[in-house]
């Protein structure tokens, strides 16, 4: 039996703040109301539904996550958010169309309690979008500081004992690291200066971090994926999470991909086609937006497939990736992918997958776990970036040096055995030989 | 650093045995053939292309599997077969239009030189096939006696060191294990006296077995899942491993269900239908023979998703597989899927998956590696079942009292890690704290 | 300028008496009940939609069907049914599950008026339903006075005018045309010994007659496919339609099939399945009402294709249709067809359709225009098989000696062009020339 | 009985000049070619292989269109062509991969006798393509010139009698109909000052309608679709089609939404995508090209669903046609359609279509027919627009006032109906109440 680690218990309100109070954040609030009421089962949620088996396969033991580590339990979470739109959670919920009606109608107190803080936010960064509930301030670190005293006020006023920020709003503009992000003392010069390289969802981060609170990117945008920002994590011993809610069609690629992967059929291209209608397919109908969120959709295949080490199965594929506003789909999302592939001799295959999805159904349960998995990385002292959640994202934040794993199970062979290691349990490798040769 | 395990080289010619010169095994030959004249990959085949990463990633060690360990090479492998019709592999090959005319005609000098033996065959085992090259005997014992003298001439003629059969013929009619299977003095008994429970599988099965020679089912036949045969293996101290070959509509759904398991997904329904055109087609046809591949087919999902341990999400699915002789797709093989999933709350969604496949290519490779990794074992002095195998087939043997593994990645994960263990290398876990945490 | 026709005037009530108050039934009077009160529009229906083009393209004219002819309003339809299932049509939509709860509630007092009478039924003829509210009598011929006095008793209770009866119980089990079918008085005297080969469609359908109310046949049943019965509707004077509503899958057949015809396009297969989970499903779950249901679609594609003309196009072609009963899919119906094609030099090509249609969605208009044309049809006189309704058809009645139209477009141009001629405006042949040469 | 039209008899030879020798022109050529030796089926072509009802369906009257009519037979047939790259039809197909190699190899003889002239190219108007076998003279008039001179040149040393010209080279670049478009007399003149307005297809024309040769259209550009060019076809008395060649998605697209209008199903969006490999993939991933064949391929649906006349139906949908250069594909092409309709009280649907076809086995065809039917029209003194070739093009031209028919069931009525028209048969109206009503 190896020693569990020490991990401070579950104990009071647990604040989750999110930026963005759209579809993927009413869907979560909503769901979160209507299970703690009976009304419906967070399907989808490791922490809520998940079980970990342990030991050998004839133990039969296979308890709950959330019993074999202190999770934070539902009832104790309350939500915060900020949006440049100033509808409540229940009119937002409502516009976004995702949850029935009816459904809503149970919930219209809880959710009409929820009211956008109002948000940092510009147009220039979301160029589809804009919206009258915005902070005004000389500078963007001016403000940053007014988003830490919303987040201290909100902890204050709800009597939270902790906090998570988890990004749920748009796609922002495409940005590349530069200068001004690579150390944290330039980073809050460029704050006080307004430099356009300081995108809102940075002084979200900043403004976290700032005030010890664990931080997630559920979106492409660069955000955390700079030094600077890294820097200030790691001193103030908060975890850090990104980026990019890994559903629908990424989620299906970092299935098959490993197929592919596993089997050693060759790969010679691979189209991918969305076509969504919901205010994320209308942010990223901007080019700039696009761009940020085709990066990051690209780079799985390089990842899983690594051409380098099978360059005549994966040296020259043609890798295609479209997203498409079509307003009938609503916030239901449809992924068609083409898929030609080799065998044998070389010849060719090929596969076709079309999944109808619900965008912010697939990414609610996901926020949900990296919010509750990000404080317990806290209370288990863990700092940094938190690579055992990559299991979440699209393009999953690493150490430097290291090549991220996008392969969905090994990130999940990754997540549960961190699980089992802070539990104290034997890992699995499964080995399976003794069950054979005794 | 761990011991390396003890395994004696691969030196010397190594008889590859196959009951049933077909579309399967006449690509397989060809292929390999062809990969010896540089005229092809052997895409698919993780003996021949594949690596294994061994330690940290920042290491990057990933050797070829059979620079890890001693595998056969392609160049001392000698082929036999059976089979009740007497084309040579030349002439079933181009029967079979799996491969390109221009590519069979030139290898018609090796091809036309693999001519069966005469088959131990009956159509009241495989009801839609009959032909000529097929042995007589007063007995099934007396057949099975005639088998083992082919496989000892065979060895003697072509100068082999060593054997290997793997079953690449038909899906025979539906068998229950029954008495005279439980025990080996029964079924010995019971080949003297020619019962009909004895399906010629088994006849073949038992005679390589009683040769010391290891034996692969590629049917979903029940052939080795029975007492009797497992006792053989181990008292003869051969390695056992089946059944199945997994291609195709089964290998996928044993990547998208695990998925769903990964995420949490709730299954509602799985609809699957597959049409082929070809001789196994034609077998499956008969519902006897359909009957044995359908109950293959069905457990998988059973076994990856553990309804007992998540009866909201999988405690009630409708799942069906259908399977339908279709002439115009010729060895093509088209699967469709339809898999009906809820989300968060329950919120239904949809995936369909259209499949292109080829039933031959994607199994040639699968059939050699169980033949090569079947020789590795035995060098290694591994007996009985192979479990380690199971990422080969539908329905994996495992040793009493153990679920099968069918989720394919835990299976990848099984083979690689006991590779490793095999080499002495440490076992991979992905959980990789030590890169974060000093 | 053509002489119209001379038609009755739709003065009046008009009763449409249904047996069979199912899902399709429910969901046509449901959505007649929502459109006359402004709640829906009746999408799908061309008697209430629909415009014919008369004259030149240059004239724009292009008046609705329903003020071209005289067609009944919706405010003076009554609805009656038969059903051996007590419910009553609120109940009975609320089961199907066909329309959203909140229109059912809606519509609650007008559905729950519509009470089925008891109905000629026997388990015999649809094996896997059964009900209480059945009919008892000695004889099939007693059975049969006894639905003519349910007419009589309707037409009276609720003031119409005239009656039209359509058929939209379920598919009976398989009957070939016997000699009892050959002749009237042969006819009746085996309605008097309840000989097996007058099932109950057939009762309905010679009580319909024998009250001078017209007839139409929404399943693949025989029922009126036999002299007996056309004799009786010459004699009577009243028109006849049929048989198999077309929806779905086939719809989509006789729309692909057409395509093809047009190219030249070459068939080497098509192979078609169905996934559909209602209780039309169910009872097609039973092979004796599924070999009547495939008779019905697989004749399609043989009188559009004329393999007697074409036979190297379409000489040799694998047709397939299966229909399977999955559950999840509810009253949903999902067709997934795979078309193998040749083109120039017999180069291959491949269709894949998936259509994710609701069965009684797309039913409910077809058996609205077939009950309110039929009603017009008898107004102008014109009796026996309306061969001019085959649009709505899977497999259309023709006159003896004559082959049924299956494409959708001749069927469509013969209903249009019909209209015409009963209105007295010029036939369309789209020549055209007059615009191009003076 | 009518009196059938006069039509001169196909006495001579035909030249059919194409410019553009790439995968269609050598597809047709290569093709014709088989099929005079016998070695292939034309397959598609309604020239070949297509028959033509006449009567009563009772009569069985169907001969075939070539015996109808008065066809140039294929051994007539002599190709000409101008590209601007050299390689003869030999070497441009076999780059091309549409035929299989064998097929080629046993064509070499006559297909490398048709080497291209030198073309009238310029990249301007074709950003993705270049090549050195081009014209050089002083302006486009002289350009123009040298194209009659090749015409005059060809048809003598081939010793034809008549001469047809069937545009198959690559979409040219957007170009909107201006002033000097108007008037033929504008026209010369700017082709004499080398005007941008002036394209190179509209060159070819020209020369051809001034040779009195009749022009047709393969591709979207606008070319004929002008005022000066309809009056030289009329002044020479030359007939014209046109435009781009109706293959693939969009020959789908006016089978489907047909049938959506047939039934009054409503559309709300119908989302295409189109992935292809070869260069005509190549030069429509230029934004030029592209919005040529965009503006071609979406009026199809605007003219079949007559928004005008539906408001309720077909008021509000959302149309998208995307095309996308995927290199794997190849020439082969794949269309996936995603069509979201409607049908009884407003009930949502989806229909998927995937299209795995072949661009050039599909345009092969219609480009004989068009040549063949154009040299009829010629000889029955036809001139100008044909609409009723219409069946063969995306966008059909048209008189000035009248909409273009796309309902390809509406064209195929109209082209039979012609045929029937020329040979002094009856038009088929399909109303067929004589036989039911003596």
């Amino acid at each position: 039996m190896r020693k569990p680690r020490s991990i401070a218990p579950a104990k009071g309100r647990l604040a989750v703040l999110v930026p963005g109070l759209g579809a993927v954040a009413t869907t979560l609030i909503a769901g979160v109301e209507a299970v703690k009421r009976g009304m419906g089962k967070p399907i989808g949620s490791l922490t809520q539904m998940g079980t970990v088996r342990l030991g050998k396969r004839t133990e039969k033991r296979a308890p709950l996550i959330r019993e074999l580590v202190p999770i934070a339990a539902l009832e104790d979470v309350r939500f915060g958010a900020w949006d440049p739109f100033p509808d409540d959670a229940y009119a937002s919920a409502t516009h976004a169309s995702v949850l029935d009606h009816a459904l809503l109608e149970q919930l219209r107190v809880p959710l009409s309690a929820v009211r956008p803080m109002p948000a940092v936010f510009s147009p220039e960064y979301v160029r589809r979008l804009d919206g009258p509930n915005v902070k005004k301030a000389p500078s963007k670190l001016e403000l940053g500081e007014a988003l830490r005293e919303d987040i201290r006020r909100f902890v204050r006023e709800n009597d939270c004992a902790r906090a998570v920020m988890v990004w749920c709003a748009s796609t922002e503009v495409y940005l590349e690291p530069s200068a001004v992000h690579a150390e944290l003392g330039r980073f809050e010069k460029a704050m006080a200066a307004s430099d356009p390289a300081i995108a809102p969802s940075m002084i979200y981060a900043w403004a976290a971090l700032k005030e010890g609170v664990a931080f997630a990117n559920g979106a492409p945008n660069l955000t955390v994926d700079i030094p600077a920002l890294q820097q200030l994590a790691r001193k103030q011993g908060v975890p850090l999470a990104g980026k990019d809610f890994k559903t629908g069609q990424t989620m299906m690629k970092t299935v098959l991909a490993p197929m592919l992967k596993a089997r050693l059929l060759a790969l010679n291209g691979w189209f991918s086609t969305n076509i969504l209608g919901n205010r994320d397919g209308e942010v990223l109908d901007d080019p700039g937006s696009f761009k940020t969120k085709a990066v990051s959709k690209l780079s799985a295949l390089q990842y899983i497939l690594q051409p380098e080490l099978y360059p005549d199965l994966y040296g020259h594929f043609d890798h295609q990736v479209h997203i498409e506003y079509y307003k009938p789909r609503g916030d239901n999302k449809e992924g068609w992918d083409n898929v030609d592939i080799e065998g044998w001799l070389g010849y060719p295959m090929q596969i076709k997958v079309n999944f109808l999805c619900r965008d912010s159904i697939l990414a609610a349960p996901v926020a949900l776990d990296v919010a509750l998995f990000l404080d317990l990385a806290q209370r288990a002292g863990m700092s940094g970036i938190q690579e055992w959640l990559s299991f979440y994202f699209k393009s999953p934040m690493v150490a430097e040096g290291l090549y991220p794993e996008h392969d969905l199970f090994i990130q999940l062979t990754k997540l549960k055995n961190t699980l089992r290691h802070l539990a104290g349990e034997e890992l699995i490798t499964h080995l399976g030989l003794d069950y054979y040769e005794p």
